[in-house]
Parts: structure tokens; sequence; C-alpha cells
């Protein structure tokens, strides 16, 4: 009945204003459990708390990610392979939803909203994101035939105008004109931010390179958006729950991702050769950030998230003075500046709406 | 009578708004000399097309001024003195505006609000403006001793952030919130566009430096908001006897220059040493825009200046591809992105006023 109200509203694009209602609605009428774990209480002041929590996690697991990157770059070459890592992450973030179900299971018994067991009409389209980060990291070898690895950090910056675009067409939710404004200037921001002395390398990307930057941009747009309906189409829906089935296709598709490029490597070297105490840190981070991305998924939203991780990138910056003695540049001052004006104007332009 | 009323208002702080009405009631009243030269009619489309031919004329001679100094320095070093060519872009503004002035008395007659002739009261804040534009020449002597020329470029930007300030201080105008952040956008964006491999170097500028930097901007944005309170404290006076009083203090402290700096050189050399057909046409494109400011001025305001020369130097990198064959920079196109979203921002910010 209720899942049967919510597809009719899906129809008429009114999903997200109505989670919130409906959000509300439950817990006041004595059911807590669909917000386990985040404080049971659904007002206005919980949810913002709530969402800022997860938006601050995510902001901090993205700017260590970056900084356990460079750390590991400086320690030496990648030696372990990138497919069995990121099957790891999976399983782990599987097995961390699992164990708070666990507990909530433990603490509130099994409900409609917490229990595992579910439909095939619910759980079709989780295996569509996982498919489509799949594609994504298979072109992501064939872009670098175009464009160098510096190159490709500054075209991914076309992931945050696909994630607004792609979120105001498939969300139907709208930005504000400022908005908008705001969220050009983010993308501006945040490539004046990574300008070097080869950044104008980019230019002379062919054309070929530009194509494929844009679809793996709505590639990755397309599946974070995508994720968000799945997550917010079952609003009463324990997040834990939706996790576990997101990462279980995740595995799926990350052991292919295994058969198809590392499998003499896995068979001959073993699954776990070159791995190190800082390849254990990065699967433990990635595991937890991707954890924080579902949870702003599902109580934010796509702008928090691209947000969250921009702001993250210069935080990583900043924080690399410190530990790694790095130059900030002027052109670092300038993007940082476009950046904190576009949050603010976000913010005001939020509440213009 | 008249110049009470207006002397009053400024203490009030509200001269400005007051202009408007002002001139409108007097053309109104069948005065249409004040405005002559531009079309009588002072309703508000007018005004409004009075203002755009004033902007645009800024920007059109802005950008050619910077053409020119590309050409003449593809030509060859500056071989003439640079004091006797500002004196001589005096001399020709008076002249213009004493020749707009006498065709006026020949149309109109002489009014009170065209004749040359003028109190005390009136002219002894004329000098103002040119001497501080001297003493920020004179100045700009030093801070090579600090900052490279490429540096100094950059950090030339700092008089958009100083005009803004002083605009607010000494006209007592407001911003709204988002004009605020689209001009601190306006100064981010005008500065990437000018990033260079070399533009990192003035992060390395001493105190000394930046202390002579903000200094000379606000010299600079003092002069100009200074010039924009004297036009516009009498609405009524033609710009044009404005423009002659402005301009003779700007021979006379130009003539002091020349004794100062080039004395030596303009006895043994000549007046006109190093004159060459481009050096004709940059001194007469120096007084055309030395005008049209004077106009944006009186018509407009110095924040309309700021966006009018802000975006003439986009334009000209533009022109310069078609014309020297230049390559634009990525940070050119972030920048001119971030320019171009400040003017949007900037215009929708006055409608919420």
């Amino acid at each position: 009945m209720e899942y049967r109200r919510i597809k009719d509203q899906d129809k008429d694009g009114v999903i997200v204003d109505d989670d919130v209602e409906n959000l509300r609605g439950r817990s006041h009428s004595g059911s807590p459990g669909n917000v386990a774990g985040f404080g049971g209480n659904s007002g206005d002041l919980s949810k913002w708390k709530r969402k800022s929590i997860v938006t601050l996690a995510l902001t901090v697991l993205t700017s260590s990610q970056a900084i356990l990157i460079v750390w590991s770059k400086r320690e030496g070459k990648y030696e372990y392979s990138v497919t069995t890592a990121n099957f790891l992450v999976e399983a782990l973030k599987c097995a961390l939803s699992l164990a708070a179900l666990v507990r909530i299971w433990g603490s509130e018994g099994v409900t409609e909203d917490n229990r595992l067991s579910t439909t095939f009409d619910e759980v079709s389209v989780y295996p569509i994101p996982a498919a489509l980060y799949l594609i994504k990291n298979l072109l992501q070898y064939y872009i670098f035939a175009y464009v160098d690895a510096p190159g490709y950090q500054i075209l991914k910056n076309l992931n945050i105008i696909s994630t607004g675009v792609l979120y105001r067409i498939m969300l139907k939710r709208k930005l504000s004109e400022i908005q908008w404004a705001a969220f050009i200037l983010l993308c501006a921001g945040c490539t004046t931010a990574q300008l070097n002395s080869k950044s104008d390398q980019v230019m002379q990307t062919p054309f070929q390179g530009w194509l494929m930057a844009v679809i793996m941009a709505l590639l990755s747009g397309f599946a974070g958006v995508y994720t968000e309906a799945i997550v917010k189409k079952r609003p009463s829906r324990n997040i834990n729950v939706q996790n576990v089935w997101l990462y279980v296709f995740g595995m799926v598709f990350n052991a292919v991702a295994i058969l198809v490029q590392d499998f003499d490597a896995v068979v001959n070297k073993g699954f776990f050769h070159g791995y190190s105490l800082i390849t254990v840190l990065m699967i433990l981070n990635h595991a937890l950030s991707g954890i924080a991305v579902s949870m702003v998924m599902k109580y934010a939203d796509n702008i928090v998230k691209v947000y969250s991780t921009s702001v993250a990138m210069l935080l990583t910056a900043v924080v690399s003075v410190f530990l790694f003695g790095f130059h900030l540049s002027l052109a670092f001052f300038l993007g940082s500046t476009v950046v904190s004006v576009s949050v603010y104007l976000h913010s005001i332009g939020k509440l213009q709406r």
C-alpha cells in the first residue's frame, strides 16, 4: 500500500519533498526505527543535525582519502591489484552495514523497514549504480590514450556540472538561479585551485578525449543521482538494508572486474600480493567514505555531496602544507576564494527559493 | 539656493539617488541643457541608453588601449617620454571638452549650468583627483623595487576591492550581499584570467610590496570615487564644464611631473622626441577613454566603471588571439567564466535590492 503510494508520487516527480513529510509522519506515529543509529527524533533540528554529521563525515573522510593517496605515492608505486582492493572495499562496506543491522535488530527487533528480505521489485534497481561505476572504471583506462593523468584530474571537474544537470533532470528538483551560478562557480573554482604549470596541456585534448570525459562525467553523475533516487524512493526503509543490497551488487561487479583484468596476477601472485599497512588504511577509508556517501544521499542530496567533496579537496591541500610541506599556489588561493563564495551563494540562494 | 540644497543632501549621504530625481525634475521643467550631447529626454529609458552608451564606449576604448600597448611593445621600446605624453592626454581632453562646450553654447546659449566661470567653492575640489593620480604614478616607480611588472599587473586587481569598499564608505551607497559576492568574484576572476607560469612569484612579495600595493589601490580607488562625488555633487552642471576644470588641474600636475622627472630630456631632445604614429594613436585613445571614464562617473558609477574595464581586459585577450596570434590559457577561460558569472550576479543582485 505505502509502496504503491510512493511509486505514484515518483511519477509526479515530487519524490523528495514528499519523503521528508513521510519521514516526519512515520516517526510521529511512533516508529523511530527508520532512523536508527542517528537519534530517533526526526524534528527539523534533528534532521539538520543528522545531515550535518553525515556531510562532515564525508568531508573529513574524503580529505583523508586524498592524503592517504599522496602518502602511498610517496611510499612508492602501487604494488597491489586495484581490482582486489575495490572488491575488499565493497565487502567491508557490506559487512559494516550488516553489523549495524544486527545491532538494530537486537535493540528494536525485526520490522518491515529493517528486515533484509526484499521483493524483486525493490532489489531490481540496486545493480544499476554498481554496473555504471564498473563501466566508468573500465572507460578510465581508455581515456588515458588521449589525456594524461593531471589533465584527467582537471576534466573530472565536469562531474560537478553533470551531477547538477542530472539532479535537475532525473530527480526533477529545482535549483534557484543563484544556485546554478554557484554551481558553475564551484566547477570553475575547483579547476582553478588545481591549476599548475602543465594544466594548459588539457587545452590540446583531442575531441575523443573531451567526448570520453563528458561520457564519464555523465556516467558518474548518473550513478550518483540514481543512487539517491533508490535510497530516497523508500524513505522509511532502513539505510543499512539498502546499503547491504547496493554493496552486494558492488561485490559481484568487482568480482567480474577481477576475473577480466587481474585473474592471472591473482592466481600467480595471490589475492593479497603487495598489500601494506597503507593499503589496509586506504581500503578502510574508502569503505567508510562509501558509507558516508550513501548516508549523504539518503539524508541530504547529491548537491551536498558535490560541495562536501569539493571542500574536502581544498582541505586536503591545506593539510598537505603541514604534513608534506606542499606550497600553495596563487591559483589555489583564487580557486578557494571562488569555491567559498560559491558555498555562500548556494546557501543564500536556498533561502530565496 | 539649489547649490545649498545639494550640499545639505550631501551631508545626509544620499547624493546619488537624489541626483537622479533632480535631473528628472529639471528636464521636465524644460531645461534639457544639462544633458546636452546625449539627447535631451531624461526618461528612464533615455538614462539607461546614455548609461549603456558611455559604458560601451569605455569598454571598447579600454580594450583598444590595451591592444595599442601590445602593438607598441611589438614595435619596440618606448622611446618617448611618458610624462610629456600624459600632459598631452590632459591637454587633448581639455580641448575636446572645450570644443563640446562651444557647440553647446552655440545651440543653447550660455546658462548657469554650462558657463565656464565658477566659484572657489566649486573649483577647490577639482585638483584633488589629479593630485592623487600623480602621487600614485610616482609611487609606481618605487613598488618595482619589491614586485616585478607581471606581479604588479596581478596586484593591481586589488583596485577592484578598494574601489568597492571606498564606494561604500565615501558615497554611502549600499551593495547587496550578492553584489559584494559578485565583486569578490570579479577580483578573483580577473586575477585568474591573468595567471601564467610566473604568477606564483607574486606570493613571495615582501611585506613592503603588499603594503605599497594596498596603498596604491586605495589611492586609485579614492581618486575614482572622489571624482564620482565631484561630478555628481552638481548633477545639473554640464559634464563638459566639470571635465574642463578636472583636466586643467591634470595639465598642471603633469607639467610638474615633466619638470621633476623629464626636464633634462625634454630640454636636450625636445618635447616630441621619439613620438611615432602609434604614440599619437595612444594619446588619442587615452584622451577619449579618459572622457568616457568621466561620463561613466557622471551617468553611471565606479562599480560600472570597474566592470566595464574588467570586461575590456577579457575582450582584449580574445581580440589579441586574432590580431597577434595569442594563445588563451585554461586559466583565462576559468577567469572569464568567473567574471561572466560575476556580471550576471551583479545584475540580479541589483533587482533584489
